[in-house]
């Protein structure tokens, strides 16, 4: 396939890009480098199937000309951190919302009709059924990223019933493994460095979270590519089980041979909007034959691994 | 209440500027007039309590100064016609979508905290449960209009998580009623004045539709608003009745004394993204003391009836 990535130098895009490249893929990479990091391209600069496009998907111009002539748009650029929606409200609107709008415009010019996208759980806002499935009732949002992320899926399928797109929509849980950059592992082992005497603990500590290694995140994407044939999917992507944030300090604390004070901010959401409880239904996603191979505990422990190798990751932010 | 309006010179908005002065409010009505008509605030203007101001709801600067010192928005002005998305889909990317935004931003920056939200029933795409409940299962969206008012609902909502505000969000069935400038009644009456032996019908006119009378549409809004304290609140608004594309020509032909001969253009939809079926179940509005006072066929000649009084309506498309 002639694949098309945005957010290719992110931590999934990356991943994406390099899987793409072993699966024997054409692969063209688009970042603005915002976030992304080049290190994360180092292999497939190299690679020569793959071409690396620096510009802003806000620049239409640019996206136009570099989507032309692919077959499929891997869309995962964004801005992908919840907790900041409220300082800048116009970062979600721009980079998620009008950012879809504009990909979705690049491939009707171009040609393209197949796009994946990276949705996610926070689309269910507060849910009231867990574990939830795709067809849960209609949710309310609760953070402008996930309003984000919902104003991208219903501009896919409105394309995918106007111009006869394929359309992937994938709604993710929080994603770990190797090339991590934001997330509470990241930022829980970054404070240990700082202080291994205390820790501070967004919320109780009791907030249910459900993590997906990246890894088993592709494998599911491009099983769905691979095989479905329907106009609009929607999956959930996820384990099929949880833990709490304590839970997961205490992985980390024993993994780096810490035990420190916990601080507890208080309150059961660590942050405006966020969700207490995440916990996705995917029998949909296993009812095509794709099963989770890490569990949450081995892939929190395998991205402090990652983190550990990789301290320059930790100065970026 | 101080009031601002969005378009206040459109169908809805012109008829709520009017109920809000006779009852004694403060009105600020904001339109571009790109669909708005002069003559629909003819009576609005001659109010001491009227203020007009022409401006666009992309002109953040002229936003931003209007709704300062405002309660209350009722945020009206849309890009309104479902139909025509697949033309120039920045359309309703702009005029809903980032125009939506741009409000909530406009309140946030000028101390307003309530909004009152015109969704739409579009929003369900095609849904499989009749009469549709707000809870409904996490629709599909079938066309760019209801992508649009879908996005608009969650930032709404992500407004009222992150900064306090209180919403009301009406998901409408097609209204009906004085004033009323687009859509079948108008459309089929504007074509028997053309060619009064044949009519062209989109579809196979089996396509089932709910419809509201305007009065009753506002008096749910202003019912709500005045009794609700809850910081969000997603309301159904239709009737508890719907009728056939066939029906309703029916009483069109009957009421103007023609028998035109019908052409279908054929199919279940009669354009990209048209629902066959629209059924709103109303019992959460009903539930706080609200009924429809007309019924569907008494809304549809009375809709004729203003057309044929006010055949210049007409000549504005």
């Amino acid at each position: 396939m002639r694949c098309f990535v945005t957010g290719a130098a992110g931590f999934i895009g990356s991943n994406l890009v390099d899987r793409l490249l072993r699966d024997g893929h054409q692969v063209c990479g688009y970042d603005n480098f915002s976030t992304g990091q080049r290190r994360f391209l180092a292999e497939a600069v190299q690679h020569r199937d793959f071409r690396l496009v620096e510009a802003d998907l806000l620049d239409r111009e640019a996206l136009n000309a570099a989507v032309k002539g692919h077959e499929i748009v891997f869309h995962l650029a964004a801005n992908a951190d919840v907790r900041f929606g409220t300082q800048d409200p116009s970062r979600d609107l721009q980079q998620n919302t009008i950012a879809t709008f504009n990909v979705l415009e690049a491939m009707r010019a171009g040609g393209a009709r197949r796009i994946v996208f990276s949705s996610t759980g926070s689309i269910y806002g507060e849910p009231l059924v867990f574990p939830t499935p795709e067809d849960a009732p209609f949710p309310v949002q609760t953070s402008l990223y996930g309003a984000s992320k919902l104003a991208g899926e219903g501009l896919i399928q409105a394309y995918c019933t106007g111009f006869d797109f394929q359309g992937f929509i994938f709604r993710f849980v929080s994603i770990l493994g190797p090339r991590y950059t934001h997330g509470h592992v990241f930022d829980f082992y970054r404070k240990l460095l700082d202080d291994p005497s205390q820790i501070q603990v967004l919320g109780n500590g009791k907030q249910r979270k459900s993590y997906l290694h990246v890894e088993d995140c592709l494998a599911a994407i491009l099983m769905c590519v691979e095989k479905s044939r329907d106009p609009l999917q929607v999956f959930n992507l996820g384990t099929d089980e949880y833990c709490t944030v304590d839970q997961s300090l205490g992985w980390i604390c024993q993994h780096v041979g810490l035990t420190p004070q916990r601080r507890y901010t208080g309150g059961e959401r660590g942050w405006i909007g966020d969700s207490p409880f995440i916990f996705l239904d995917t029998r949909k996603i296993r009812s095509m034959g794709w099963r989770a191979s890490h569990d949450i505990k081995s892939s929190v422990i395998g991205t402090l691994e990652y983190l550990k190798q990789n301290e320059w990751v930790l100065s970026r932010h």
